[in-house]
């Protein structure tokens, strides 16, 4: 899924390299001109069903809401703690899980946001030229294509057991927004407004970053609930 | 560190192992003859320092109270989600570490417990005959002590940026401990003996398989505190 790209062009040109290797369902976050985009159907060569079925959002957390693993790609981020892998890294991840993924590719000029960000399991990093290191987006994206038609190349280092895998986006945003109200409510979450930003980034990150089940956001969700003294949670 | 041995000798002949791979720092939790233990000298075989170094705990917890990454040896689990990984994959992540970590072993004949494992961040499983897997404990110790040597040799599959690495044994109890303070006031925690158990489980593997940090784990007790909608939480 592309966040807020920038031009038609790129755009076109990106679905063009996802059916390339295969993939047809392009999200859209926030395009910059609007959508549709006639600049893109050009660059798209061909891939005219990709772009006619792409979906169009009006946030991250709206996109990856069915995507049980969500990785970003960027540069290495050195603002709070991530989990950075390779393309083949990110593609071995994403064909052990059964359940829907989702590779986020940043806006042209900036790239991903440290909220976006925060908002992935992991990162994955192209090796590039440190010193030239910026990819074109179509190119990133066909990049990560060709690692996942390569992919199973590498054994992973470790791997998870008794996993269903991790719990929809849509259930992590929904244990985090518990959280943020009831901190809300005590007024701990939000005594001034740049300890609160930093708070939420927090927040964020920690339950977010493990890649919880879906049972376990639930058991966490009753965790929340029952230190805030209100019954109803259900004893696991 | 070697949880309830059985066998004097197999203590003995594990620190000979050690030894032998450069390790001098063996803990021992319940060793089921006591200790010392006049079996260990003859199969330490020259490795008395390490004999004689040994430190003796009451729980496992209290053993890697100081340590930041607890990887337990076992054959794969299947009764929680825990992450697994290889000789060489262990040796890798506590080569990364600038803080300590502990490889733990169980007992001889039973291995370790299910409760062992949950407060280990991670399993380390030895490839062997699937037919025939269970290696002596002094030979798991040399085959793990082995690889330390070797280490290094295949490159992490992710790694994790920005991270002081987990926090110590010692920080993380006294979260888990605090939570279930709080839900066992509420009276979620404690419905019935069986439903509480699991419930345990759950709460321990959520919060220790993530390898929060030190300052997530202040920052995730500063949230149990004010959802509990108690002051004097740190604001973040």
């Amino acid at each position: 899924m592309l966040v807020r790209p920038q031009l038609g062009q790129n755009i076109g040109a990106a679905a063009r390299a996802m059916l390339n290797f295969g993939f047809t369902d392009l999200r859209l976050v926030q395009p910059r001109d609007g959508w549709p985009n006639a600049d893109a159907g050009p660059s798209a060569a061909g891939a005219d069903a990709v772009i006619e079925s792409a979906r169009v959002y009006d946030s991250l957390g709206d996109a990856i809401a069915d995507c049980h693993l969500t990785i970003g790609t960027a540069m290495t981020m050195r603002t709070h703690v991530c989990r950075v892998t390779s393309p083949a890294g990110a593609v071995a991840e994403m064909q052990a899980l059964p359940s829907r993924s989702a590779l986020v590719f940043g806006p042209e000029r900036t790239g991903l946001t440290r909220d976006d960000l925060l908002a992935c399991h992991a990162l994955c990093t192209i090796p590039s030229n440190p010193d030239f290191g910026s990819l074109n987006l179509a190119q990133a994206v066909a990049v990560l294509g060709y690692a996942w038609v390569v992919g199973h190349a590498a054994p992973a280092a470790s791997a998870m057991v008794n996993h269903d895998g991790p719990a929809a986006g849509a259930e992590l945003a929904g244990l985090i927004a518990a959280l943020e109200a009831r901190l809300t409510e005590t007024g701990w979450y939000n005594p001034a407004p740049g300890l609160a930003e930093a708070s939420r980034r927090m927040l964020v990150n920690v339950f977010t970053r493990p890649g919880f089940t879906g049972a376990e956001v639930q058991f966490l969700r009753g965790v929340v609930r029952n230190l805030a003294g209100r019954p109803g949670g259900k004893p696991g």
